[in-house]
């Protein structure tokens, strides 16, 4: 164990962070919904449709009318319904009307024949014009009836709710031309360490180049976040302190790069011991890689130290970190790890019971075998290669000893 | 079948759709390069990690020295790397020099004991600092090679990749601060019909919003794209046919809403014949719901029709325009459906051998049954509360006459 680290339980950290209280509400255009958290849930607040509706091209007529027809009914056509608009008249026993998708039902009419079971209208016996009916229809068919969407009342959307394409459509069609979404929460991301230069430096003998604000500034983005790059922060207490109580003051959240190490050289974890209250919240998580991650509120804003190893971050933010940002952005009832595929894992992956341990898999087919493999990709934390290689992860869960290899497993995709 | 279409196969009208050109490529900074498009391949210019560095925090050290360390060896603390510099001199026999993880390895050395295994340094023989090591290791322990992550001249991203956060990384890690990219593509959306108003106005006796612009555009944005916003276009072909041009000469492609069903009122068809060969390349696929799509490419630029039903619109677009835009912003490669999960079909769905259906489903548990469930959601293509309350859809493939009640399928996650 890393010296000075208590190590929580991963579901006790997930329990933690799940608590993370969300930011405020502002009111966007409709367009720029998408993606958006939803702030208020949405009850119809009318029916949709509003009146019967064609969902065919065809001809409105009464039902009664050709309910029998073994052979052709002939009816007297009396108009057609302009789109837009309704039909000025009503459809009485023996006539009809031409309808277009989506045109509203005329009054009279309790049903609508489709255009390819009518033949081309001639003159009817007064002399008018006449649409030839080649198949039965039974009230309301080809019709969608007031109320059948959405009825007044129901409930459409729930606050908390991710806006997908089809909830702006919902949105739309209720008329809400301003959302009520959360906001973006503004969160500030920080590298610390003397060994780092920014990546278009070249490094002097002992630099490498920061990656690691890159990748989370990508993750913050992706996880519905705005990211502010602080840039690097030398390893000095005093201003360290001093730029995170800048950032915690200006912006929603604070996510610091290597500053979780519990080595000679750091200083971000003295820092964060500083922080107003409730403080440090907790110093390590039993999961490997990612152990040395801490997490602290200050006033209300969550304070992240990240593990500094690339791959151990960039793991620990999408297990552990993200989930934490959908809640600040208000999102509620999403599964961490949707998107997933299953597959045999590949090769047998030793864990110890009580940690969490998370593999980087490549997916791979293998001639002649129907299955999906999972393949472990090698190289440690320090290497960033397995992750970038990598389609996805598979978890360990603490109370396994292990995965035997060829066993099913649940490969959370990148 | 609906007049006038001539229905070509999914599997075909996928073909000509994969055969989109890529908009240009532009030069991004790293920070904005998060979800966009590579647009050449990086090869590592150079070794990472340059220089071997030390894994774990503790001592530089002869592994030599330590190998037979059956009992405590004690070693001469000559020094401390400092981070982001290299240590000035060299580890001589019996000697070892104190390092944090990250530090670069100093001349000499060939492994790193960790902190934990070793205890407090006194005072030498010689009167200086000593360090008393508790375990062997071997040569390379807790070290990582110059070179091991990535070596000069290997593959790291491809062209046509997505960025992940981790490439980010990778793209740091080589100093790449500016990035190329494909260009977002710029999609122009409008509807068309005499029925439709804005989402903000109240409709007229005979009008509905206009939902499907604004699902298409958050679809749009969602693919890796910039929507355009053009209105509501009213049906008449010459106003049609100028919006169309002006939007082609402007943006890189152009979704018209509403704009491909052959019903009486339609113009839109008849305005995409005038287009720019090789104009019309099909018009109707055999699928369920979405049959009426249409798809042009006008001087290079596609030109999309899509059904004027909001759930066929939406649909649509995930399964067919969506990997289509793909091309378009330069990706290759991806899945149209890498989210997915396996669940078991509530209810029978019935197809025809031919046509390739979609089924909105909802995923749900059942009280003592550990198999996820797929349930069907009733409602046509002329309701949205169907798709607002499904969670992703079932294809029922054109070689399958339907799939039975309880049988395992993939359901393609929102």
């Amino acid at each position: 164990m890393q010296r000075g680290l208590t190590l929580i339980p991963a579901d006790e950290a997930r329990r933690i962070l799940s608590e993370t209280p969300a930011v405020g509400t502002e009111r966007v255009p409709l367009r720029e919904a998408g993606g958006r958290v939803l702030g208020a849930a949405l009850r119809a607040p009318e029916d949709v449709p509003a009146e019967r509706r064609a969902v065919m091209d065809g001809y409105a007529v009464r039902a009664a009318d050709v309910r029998a027809a073994s052979e052709l009914a002939s009816l007297a056509l009396v108009g057609a319904v302009p789109m837009g608009e309704i039909f000025a008249g009503a459809v009485a026993a023996g006539e009809a009307v031409a309808i277009s998708t989506g045109g509203f039902l005329p009054a009279g009419a309790d049903a609508v024949v489709m255009v390819e079971h009518t033949s081309s209208t001639g003159e009817s016996e007064g002399g008018g014009r006449s649409v030839e009916i080649g198949r039965a229809v039974a009230s309301g068919a080809n019709v969608i009836q007031a109320g059948e969407d959405y009825a007044a009342g129901d409930d459409v959307l729930p606050a908390g709710r991710r806006l997908r394409p089809q909830d702006l459509a919902a949105l739309a069609t209720f008329g809400v031309a301003e959302v009520t979404v959360f906001r973006r929460p503004r969160v500030a991301v920080l590298s610390t360490g003397n060994e780092l230069c920014e990546p278009g430096a070249t490094p002097r003998p002992g630099q490498v180049r920061d990656a690691n604000q890159y990748a989370l500034g990508a993750q913050v983005e992706a996880a519905g976040g705005v990211a502010i790059y602080g840039g690097i922060v030398r390893d000095d207490a005093g201003a360290l302190r001093e730029v995170v109580a800048r950032a915690l003051a200006e912006h929603d959240a604070l996510i610091l790069s290597g500053g979780s190490s519990v080595g000679t050289k750091d200083v971000a974890a003295e820092a964060m011991l500083g922080l107003p209250a409730p403080g440090v919240l907790f110093h390590g998580i039993d999961i490997r890689p990612g152990k040395p991650t801490l997490f602290a509120r200050a006033g209300g804003k969550p304070v992240v130290g990240m593990p500094g190893f690339p791959t151990s971050s960039l793991i620990v933010f999408d297990a552990f970190i993200r989930p934490m940002l959908w809640r600040l952005g208000g999102e509620v009832g999403r599964h961490t790890w949707a998107a997933r595929r299953r597959a045999r894992l590949a090769r047998a992956q030793p864990s110890v019971v009580g940690r969490e341990d998370y593999v980087r898999v490549r997916l791979v087919t293998r001639a002649g075998d129907p299955e999906l493999w999972a393949e472990p990709l090698s190289g440690g934390s320090a290497a960033i290669s397995n992750v970038v290689r990598a389609d996805g992860l598979v978890r360990v869960a603490a109370d396994e000893a292990g995965v035997a290899a060829g066993a099913p497993v649940d490969v959370f995709l990148y």
